[in-house]
């Protein structure tokens, strides 16, 4: 197991409904020591990309993108989930479908932080159905830039999020793969990388 | 002018109806080399206290307060605005009235994460009218912690906010705090720190 996975095997709590709580260390209290061992971690596995700029959506992926970013030395763009009246007219837009809140979400990009000479990381703390990261990808075409990599904390590889991607050939780093719980025993299964 | 204060006159916006943007480096797109003299700073005016968390709010609070932890060597919380079924059921609330977005907000902050044992540094980008300010004090208070200051990247001068943070007593950190803006001139008036 990684640094990842043994935390999670420690302190993620497993319930009904294939929801794997991680918020007192990934997505609610933040771990930032742990988030400076993942951004690490991906500057390792995207070493050869020419990667000029960090895209993530908020709230959760806001912390671990920025962390990460200091590996990189690259700004980080944060998609919103909302129209602010403080964004200009002119942005890219994807409707993102919420597992975790049940509702679908326009998530925005405003054109002037997201153009044709951008190397993308896309960074996000879970990837499930792979809405929010189809999402993501989307703007970034959109923008005309490339998706040079994808980097995830925790994928659940019982969904098909993650294989849908890989299927369209993108270079996915997940540093955990679920591939099952067990509400009852709390177990986790971790798939071999 | 300080390093905030010169890159918000370089790259700051003055828009009618008092809106500053700072979105290119600040709360769309992030400049995390900024944040990292930020966070600095804020270690240097906050030395004499004993700080083993940071609060924050979702979700241009997050980054900043992220790479600002790296400082003080602590987690970071963030407040989320609205319920997720991935929280349980006991969480401190506060209400927020958002001047960006025009709408009102319960924010929450789960009671494993905050207690009497802790002693918080509240991070956030900006400080107008002080709701979201006094939402995040207000949780403080209900777990029984204590604020040992607050961090501030941008405050509004002109609006009520700040006072009425510092007059009840709490040490007040304001990076940058803008007195006035013309829109017409593009002009920012900085008070003198």
């Amino acid at each position: 197991m990684n640094f990842l996975e043994e935390r999670i095997q420690k302190d993620g709590i497993v319930r009904e409904g294939n929801v794997l709580k991680v918020d007192s260390f990934l997505n609610h209290q933040m771990d930032i020591g742990l988030f400076d061992q993942m951004g690490a971690e991906w500057k390792v596995r995207f070493a050869d990309r020419p990667i000029n700029k960090i895209l993530t959506i908020e709230a959760s992926g806001i912390g671990i993108a920025c962390i990460a970013a200091r590996h990189f030395g690259v700004p980080v763009v944060f998609a919103k989930k909302s129209k602010s009246i403080n964004i200009a007219g002119d942005v890219y837009v994807a409707e993102v479908e919420s597992f975790t809140h049940k509702n679908v979400n326009q998530v925005i990009v405003s054109k002037d932080f997201l153009g044709p000479e951008d190397h993308v990381l896309i960074i996000d703390d879970f990837l499930a159905n792979g809405c929010a990261l189809q999402g993501l990808i989307s703007i970034v075409q959109q923008a005309g830039g490339t998706v040079e990599g994808i980097g995830i904390a925790v994928e659940k590889g019982f969904q098909n999020g993650g294989k849908i991607i890989r299927n369209l050939g993108y270079q996915l780093e997940s540093l955990a793969i679920v591939d099952a719980m067990d509400p009852t025993t709390g177990a986790i299964t971790f798939r071999a990388q």
